[in-house]
């Protein structure tokens, strides 16, 4: 039965690193006769362009009947003077909410072959291997009460609302606890519970659901704490579980740990276990248009897409297998370059994963 | 005229390291005639177990009527089971709002001493001299409504506010442009304003303010970003500014690239310049009452007391200055051990600080 993919190259480096995913994409298609229809969209700044909205009807309702969607990046200086409702980074927001695109998988691994891309010592990093689990619809990212009001001093306020409820947490725990079953066996609960409700109700939960998972281990920590342990010792953790927010600042952290964002795909997932796939890193505006950019994370997500949402983990496995092919080869783009390497363009490099695969 | 200062030492390590911190106070009293008068209060979880209280009335009254607070550390284990508004935080949250010291003083220094502490590459991290100003009195943590509520449908949700009005961004702002303008003249303003409304705001107050420090560069960061770019390129950074929440995790993280928490010490200011001064680090547990804690951000935080609220700049570099020649002299408490240096305790640290002034 044929499934429908939806590629959404978005802005900047969007397209240059979405053109070898989807080479990647065609070639394992092919080869494992995964019956795959690629269909293309706009989202962002592209969306914005053409349409006026950053996410079109006709993208959202293609979303909405794909099985996948594979995504580069939005956003970018180009679209600084738009009002803020109709920002490219809207767009990215709408999509995860109106798909209800709860489950964000960011993991932090660090490739052997570029532990000296890291600012932090090699002993401190190696081997790293984190699974950051965010909840993506809720938190303070979409809560109301939100915006800007006059006081009656006069004084403006601005205000948002970080909101809750058990069954958004519920959900997102459960995701986090059977991904931990799957790998190390031990999930970090994140939060601030000392100084914010929304968070104790958090833990809470996490505590009640725990139980179910008898061989995962549920710990909790506070954020500020998680900031530090993450620059201290990022290799005590194995899954990490999140809100919106504290999930965006530690996933960018941690990523940043091994040196190479332009590595490091994602996952978001439905209920359903359908998804929207892309790159950690963004759309790089300064890069753009140079074949510098690292077609790797957006790459890999397609590896994360073929495991997650498509039940093709061969394939899957393929993929990977062939980055870390190129990895040996010693090719490499601008931004994981060092003494001793090839550097290559975008193009190259996906030219190779193809041919490695 | 004779100043008062209040030292709080508070729980777990607290007393330990504020004896050493008392130590050196006296000293430079009586060296540079300071003719400061110290009283001692209960806060934390201490005045929890004699008054029922994190922060009894008579610590609050003896708190705003002294020149200058000294804290050590509050909460631990012992009060776990303890109910949520009257945990030993909320003293420390509660003596924050009440006195509205808003401006808080973080500054991530990297010793050249302990520059192999560092998870960090030395290269990455060597020379770091950042300073993290974080709003304390407002946003999320502070702001209502707040609380845990049961939906219609029965299930419950967790929810706060996070919430900055004009003043309060302003009164921040004017901190940190006027910090930045004694150092080297960049202030790096962190929200989230392609999410959060609260830091639209915020980020427009900082660009109205700036053209007043013309000899000060503002530039915006988005919060996700900063954390990255503290692991990335720490120096990079001169003055941080931020709110309560972001501020929190931020100057956490910074303050563990110098990979001696132990060395940190911190200023919370109102608006008349008096203050409480504090170590970064809390009150760990785990190693209190083995003599193994690190008295020195408790020491350098009397440092910054004098220079910030008493006007006695040369009894603070006279004090910086001895916590530099104990380190010279290879004393090391286990924190910052390594090896072929010395190792020492608790008190022996306090005492060749004395001995060193
Ligand atoms: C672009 C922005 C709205 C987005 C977010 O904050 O979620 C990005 O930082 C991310 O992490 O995917
Ligand atoms: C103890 C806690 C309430 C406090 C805070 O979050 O402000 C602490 O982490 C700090 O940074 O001083």
């Amino acid at each position: 039965m044929t499934k429908r993919i939806l590629i959404l190259p978005g802005d900047y480096i969007g397209p240059e690193i979405m053109a070898e995913a989807e080479k990647v994409l065609r070639r394992v298609n092919q080869q494992y006769d995964l019956e795959l229809a690629l269909e293309h969209g706009l989202i962002g700044g592209a969306a914005l362009d053409v349409h006026g909205v950053p996410l079109p009807e006709e993208t959202l309702a293609a979303a909405r009947s794909a099985d996948a969607i594979l995504l580069g990046a939005v956003g970018g200086p180009k679209w600084d003077g738009v009002e803020r409702e109709l920002r490219p980074e809207r767009g990215l927001l709408a999509i995860r909410s109106q798909l209800q695109l709860f489950g964000n998988l960011r993991p932090a691994i660090l490739y052997p072959q570029l532990v000296e891309a890291s600012s932090l010592k090699p002993e401190v990093v190696s081997g790293l291997d984190i699974l950051i689990v965010r909840e993506l619809t809720g938190g303070i990212y979409f809560g109301e009460p939100r915006g800007i009001r006059t006081l009656e001093n006069g004084e403006r306020q601005g205000y948002n609302t970080y909101v809750y409820s058990e069954s958004e947490i519920e959900r997102i725990a459960h995701l986090a606890f059977d991904l931990a079953g799957k790998r190390d066996g031990r999930v970090c609960s994140v939060d601030k519970s000392n100084v914010l409700e929304a968070t104790v109700l958090w833990r809470e939960v996490l505590e009640r659901i725990a139980p179910q998972y008898p061989d995962v281990e549920l710990s909790h920590m506070y954020v500020d704490n998680a900031a530090m342990q993450l620059v201290r010792a990022p290799k005590q953790f194995d899954v990490i579980v999140t809100g919106n927010m504290f999930g965006d600042i530690l996933s960018d952290a941690a990523a940043m740990l091994t040196g190479s964002i332009g590595m490091l795909p994602s996952a978001s997932l439905d209920r359903e276990g359908r998804g929207m796939y892309e790159p950690c890193h963004g759309s790089a505006p300064d890069i753009a248009g140079g074949g510098k950019a690292n077609p790797l994370a957006t790459i890999l997500s397609v590896a994360m897409m073929l495991r997650y949402t498509l039940a093709a983990p061969s394939a899957a496995d393929a993929i990977e297998g062939a980055v870390s092919a190129v990895l040996d080869q010693g090719l490499r783009t601008a931004d994981i370059h060092s003494e001793g390497t090839t550097l290559v363009d975008t193009v190259a490099m996906g030219d190779a994963v193809v041919a490695a695969l």
